[in-house]
């Protein structure tokens, strides 16, 4: 029952395996292993961008803040949701990396952005004129920071926002996988066929052991991108273990039998929520992730069983006090697991 | 016969049993992992720092710059060998992780510091006078840039230089292990035993796929550099494979046993490169790397055979020009390997 | 009748003899001047701060930029109102001199922080945690962006929330004498006395030709503030030309004076404001700022007739529809300058 | 006797006139003034750069550290002279504007670089390889930081080889009108067209208050500039104090006027230096500035008369030493002053 984060699970056994395999002899450091040179084609492939810049770091921080510090310049700012990983928990990469550039929150309606907020934020922005910051890139998260779903029309009506006013657009895919899972779609149609520039394209939370893949469709920035890697220590030297781990993540399907899988198992804890008295439901469940609410009695229940997830709000207090949590599913969640931990909060 | 880099070659079968190992289950992200907390027993024996603040990252350059920045001010100058990793393989990291510090060039004799060379830059430098940029930390590499190796004498004089003007010292400990191999001595002895105040202890180069440990042997700024870590995304999710490298590592003397390997095998050939006619030794060999040069002629026949190393020269010229060259022996590195390169060598 | 504001005005005929009377002979550069000693002295007099840190600087921002970049850390967010100069009319400086900080934005009443806004905005914020950017200074402007003022309580009332937490606290008095005019009270009573820590101390904007000092009450940071100073190109060779406009702004209470004449015409033209149909005063008139509203056709009339002041709408369009406009009297604003406006107002 | 600096003495008196006049009625703020206008259309006219872009900053440090941010990018390395006074004497502010930049210094001759020391360095620098710093802008000082002037082919030689690695050049001219009256050239001759990109056009150094004009020759960054003037709060709200000084100055050649009283005086004290036993000339006396070297007997008469200079050495010791001197004469100096100190000198 472990719920509070797809960051605490392991890796799947076939990265483990790819990782050992990789283990042999010697290689070209610095990301000049054939191992890149072959994620490099393959990420260009599911992208539909042949020209693509494609580079590996190892957390999805890295990847937002050398995006978005190579997309825009000190004096502009980032406009992002009001609940954005980029504002809430990067402890101010964004800012460091941009060499003290700004964000902007936009409001959002269940996590999400809409075209008119956006707009306005823009529109409130300054613009040519020297007093005030400059309006600077837009980055959306997919999925969001609370769990929901950009349709393929909300991205898209969020980067002709964009487009309108000559900005670029990021994406924020630590957890892609389980959004264009959910949506069906394909890697490029959530993406460069909507009008996103650049994308964190994320494997960490997804079952391995630390990989993201910054993207940039237009490859023009691409020699800047790599100088800002390597300044900021991102550039690793035994380079083929990243490249390994992306390789079989993006092998015979199995980043999308994973999300799947993750998806899945969230999609029956929420089933099973939904019919439980006295259980609130905050935000849709469109992926891996539910926010939720239930009796201080119920969590006690469930933590004295050894159920992980995070409880937003004291252990202690009233016993019928509805309190929130977060419960995320990673790719080992099971069955088994989920109808257990229902069956504890249902008492 | 691969002598390019130590960071080319395998990782030890070991580590990759512990990573395998630590892939069970649920961890702890964000450092939070038992295996983190054993680790932090253990750098503080070693160290004979009971108090020490310890942490991991994936890169030597996010040791060096983070713990640089830790110990400094953006208006101050950092003392290093004008030979420094800092200075000429970093793309500017310790000034952009320092909010623009700069760094001041000692000159070296094999290149190494001599207190006589550091106090008089220091002198140099602005000293509560407000016109120019003021007095930093120092840093030294042990083993050096081109594997020279400071003695503890030599670190100790180094370091009263640098304490008699109030600075604090950091050491780079990219081949910490090979440089304590060499001397003999305990990790203690060459650090906080000589007047070093923080220390990046390397392993990457040593037999892992990428983790070092920074170590601040006292501890009053653990916090500020923890915020520092996780503002520069060098902060893992996934912490336990961290962990589980370095815990692997320091058990049952692996990282020394790798060190002493890699040495033995540059010993072995930097002594069969002395025995031969028109070779020159460029530095004194004293862990696991080779300055050197010989005829282009005989690179010729080296690289046909596939020797790989790095040859400062064009691979075109004069048959008997003298080209000088680079040779580090990881820890892979076989009695068969380096009499192979010999025969070749000779021709 | 030059309502655009108080930076476009003359400086006072006796700065300008300050100025050609320090013009005589030679002096130390660099702020080792005489006259900067004498301003010292008489800035922690006024102040009741005898050890306060004093120094001069030419322009606002930097002021304000330089003292929060000395009270922070570049991973603190700095607490601000939803309107404050910082935000919106700095480019970026705070977060620029602040190695990349972050600006939180606390929402206000009457363009006020209230201690309860505030507080919230602090317990929004990271604490010891290091996901997020860490709790940093708070700023307040009086008088405010909107022309308001914050009465002697609530000034308290800020600051013992900063305290609370530990937090320092900052106030931008661009408009301090103004401020000061309108409470009636000492200066020391509305900044050391009420828990301010620092103060950008404005001349600028009440009759000199460009020069702010920058306080801390507590001189722990004097020297940082030095080097910060120094290094951000604010420091004056031919100090001594800041120092005789600050010490003639001291003189004789030239100061207050000048802030009296422009409060004084300011709520003359209020007054006036009040009393017209059609006309909407949008924010308590505290000082010498007004934001009030009216119909285009008036507007059309102010302008024909030379009138300055900023406009926040469209020159053309219906001429019934109200627009609000922004009005600032300097010290040189004459009873006739006011009612000649109102009068044209008036129609 | 006032040899200390060029930036110890008064301004000259129609500099304070033209300051008088520009205090009259309203103006519009932050660089919209008519003045400015004159003043870019001066500057243009004298560089013969019908479309250079004109700023203007109080400091020279401003000036010389917002064009390097412009023309470089943080991962890259300026070339400077070793002695020059970005390295020595602005406390790290190019490297605080350039978000991280580093400065390479480059080998002297009588304080000029010479092209082949600029070749040599630039060629040590990485170029197309993450691994190093980039190569950035080329920045010169005309006079040097020691009173010596680059002749016109000097500044060709060395823009040459600037424009063959495709860098751009920048000109630190904070005694530019000095360089122009020794070498008897125009201003176009000594920089737009010898191939030198910007220049810091001096004022405060020769009979202004304060005031330095920013120039790029090609406009196409004008913008970038102009954000990073603000952000760094060097932007003026009363900007017609600074437009008036460089209005006179430009006026009725009053710029060359004082630049040749303080050359003159300079040759005069040289000249009489020359024939003194016991004085040695360090470097050639090119312009405004002397480095010599005489017995501290003769420093000890000369300081007890009054003689404000740099003494390089401490005041007591043998009498018979030989202690170097910097004089600097600006546009007041006398041939009263210079033929006193002689006297005194000569004992």
């Amino acid at each position: 029952m472990h719920f509070a984060s797809d960051n605490a699970g392991p890796a799947h056994p076939k990265v483990i395996e790819a990782l050992v395999a990789a283990n042999e002899g010697h290689a070209m450091p610095y990301g000049a292993d054939a191992a890149m040179d072959r994620v490099r084609v393959r990420i260009r492939e599911i992208f539909e961008a042949p020209e693509a810049a494609v580079y590996l770091v190892a957390t999805g921080t890295a990847a937002n803040a050398l995006l978005l510090a190579t997309m825009g310049q000190p004096w502009e700012t980032v406009f992002c949701a009001d609940v954005a990983h980029v504002e809430w928990d990067e402890c101010g990469a964004p800012e460091f990396y941009g060499g003290g550039t700004k964000l902007t929150l936009v409001p959002t309606v269940a996590a999400k952005m809409t075209p008119g907020a956006l707009a306005e934020r823009i529109g409130q922005t300054a613009h040519k004129v020297v007093h005030g910051v400059q309006r600077g890139p837009v980055t959306l998260t997919q999925i969001t920071e609370r769990g929901t779903l950009y349709s393929l029309d909300e991205i898209a009506g969020l980067t002709e926002v964009a487009r309108a006013h000559g900005l670029p657009v990021h994406m924020d895919g630590a957890r892609f996988a389980n959004a264009m899972t959910a949506l069906g779609c394909s890697a490029a149609e959530m993406t460069s066929r909507r009008g996103v520039d650049t994308l964190s394209f994320g494997g960490t939370k997804n079952g391995l052991l630390g990989v993201e893949a910054a993207v940039m469709f237009d490859p023009a920035a691409a020699w800047e991108f790599e100088l800002r890697r390597k300044r900021a220590a991102h550039l690793f030297s035994k380079h083929r273990y990243l490249s390994a781990q992306m390789e079989a993540y993006l092998t015979d399907g199995l980043w999308l039998e994973m999300a799947a899988a993750a998806n899945a198992a969230c999609a029956r804890l929420a089933d099973g929520l939904r019919g439980l008295p006295g259980v609130r439901i905050d935000y849709p469940v469109d992926a891996n992730m539910i926010y939720a609410a239930w009796p201080r009695a119920a969590h006690a229940r469930l933590r004295a069983a050894g159920a992980a997830y995070y409880m937003m709000g004291a252990p202690d207090g009233p016993e019928d006090e509805v309190v929130p949590a977060r419960l995320v599913c990673d790719w080992t969640a099971s069955a088994a697991d989920t109808d257990r931990f229902l069956d504890l909060l249902r008492g």
